[in-house]
């Protein structure tokens, strides 16, 4: 199989990917709807692309995208860590560190680790981490950069240490996506759906009473604009799957009745990686 | 009174500071939580900041501090249409032109316009509206900018063309906010809350039907993730105040006896200049 995933390389994004897809065939893309557009066109069996992070919220170009560009479907959702690691060229002890380079998110994220472990160094911010991490591969100096990991072993350099992180808040959602529709709620733990509401006083409310009255936990609500529709919105919800497939799909068969636009996104399983932390 | 606003100057957010700050000093601030901070530290008296654009919708920084990191209060909302103009040096004719500069969201915004007008000029991208329109004042060459009317006075340039956009959907809304609480809400046409939920079935819910059960109309609603805490969410909606103002304040009690976290954020009219198109 072919998967989809964004270009550069030796980002969270690819590392997300090794984990999603292992084993299959990765191919870069620079530009994010190409990447979807590929899977329509048959280019790609699937995608790997981030849906949400745990500080910066919804990525709305996924969330845009899937709701109006494509007709695709999510598969599978991964929880990543960030676990940023300190990254030189091989044979660098942490001693000889003389400047620290990476994304000006990452360097405030391993504050504690640098105030112990490198007081002195130099802080340079880059664009991304995997660009940092190229830089310190390009570098004669003695630099180290914080990233990916899979950024080292891409750029042949060496993990100095893992997890420098200052908390384990920061973690970021990927979903792997298909043409596949799985309607059947067989695999999944959860059902993304996005709806319109009418513009009237309580539509959300009747809406979601849905989803009340046949006993379905919503885990997750959330709004965008409706495209070309100023001040109109369209909600993203997560529903959670149990022994109730029956009374989800008459839920849904209510929500599409009573809405002008309901696209269902999927039904599928989480990989949460942070249990193993 | 003094005003702050986010710089550079000659964009569309100094556009907006001066039309709900007309006639006072203006201050611009590089950095968007410097300038809230300023009002708390009474260096300024009031601020001007977008809350949210019809495309790319909420301004997370703008939400998620005015939960977060200030105690500050909105004043005034204004709808602002995003009103592309034609910008170069004085005396020159839209058939000499042989460059526009843009940002690259502002330029396939205007494509109907290049079309018809331009067909053959080159098309290049800039960091900012702003920063083409200063380029334009610095170059020897026959170039123009696309950008906000206010970047045409300030670097002495001529508005060739305004309203060049293909649609008119595109706007943002901008808040004036300060210290002032204003909770008696005689000004205003809209309350803006926000408020944690417990992590159970039907919570959302159930805060909601508080203001079906006074019969007040939500306008908006969306979520944002709680600060420091994974996968939690807090919710901002919009409730409109009209001659219910005893229902409100009861239906705000109601709400915060149910959350451990809850924050009014003023209630303030609306100035809605696509009215005036």
């Amino acid at each position: 199989m072919k998967v989809g995933f964004l270009s550069p390389r030796g980002t969270f994004t690819e590392q997300a990917t090794r984990i999603l897809a292992d084993g299959n065939e990765l191919i870069p893309y620079q530009n994010f709807l190409e990447e979807l557009k590929a899977i329509e066109k048959g280019e790609i069996d699937e995608a790997v692309v981030p849906i949400e992070n745990s500080i910066e919220g919804v990525v709305n170009a996924t969330v845009d995208s899937l709701a109006f560009d494509v007709d695709l479907y999510i598969q599978e959702l991964l929880i990543m860590p960030i676990e940023q690691c300190l990254i030189a060229k091989k044979g660098t002890e942490i001693k000889d560190i003389k400047k620290v380079l990476s994304h000006p998110h990452a360097i405030p994220q391993c504050k504690n680790f640098l105030n112990q472990n490198l007081p002195n160094v130099e802080l340079e911010t880059t664009p991304s981490t995997a660009g940092a991490i190229k830089m310190v591969s390009e570098s004669e100096l003695k630099i180290a950069g914080i990233g990916a990991k899979c950024a080292a072993s891409l750029y042949g350099l060496e993990v100095l240490c893992e997890n420098i992180q200052d908390t384990n808040n920061n973690f970021t959602e990927f979903v792997r996506i298909s043409k596949n529709k799985n309607q059947t709620f067989d695999n999944g733990n959860i059902i993304t759906i996005c709806f319109s509401t009418l513009d009237e006083p309580g539509a959300l409310l009747k809406l979601l009473d849905i989803f009340s009255i046949y006993d379905i936990n919503m885990s997750k609500i959330f709004s965008r604009p409706m495209r070309n529709k100023p001040l109109e919105y369209i909600f993203f919800i997560d529903l959670e799957v149990k022994n109730n497939k029956e009374d989800i799909l008459q839920a849904i068969k209510l929500l599409e009745r009573k809405t002008a636009f309901c696209k269902n996104l999927g039904c599928y399983p989480i990989l949460d990686k942070r249990l193993k932390k």
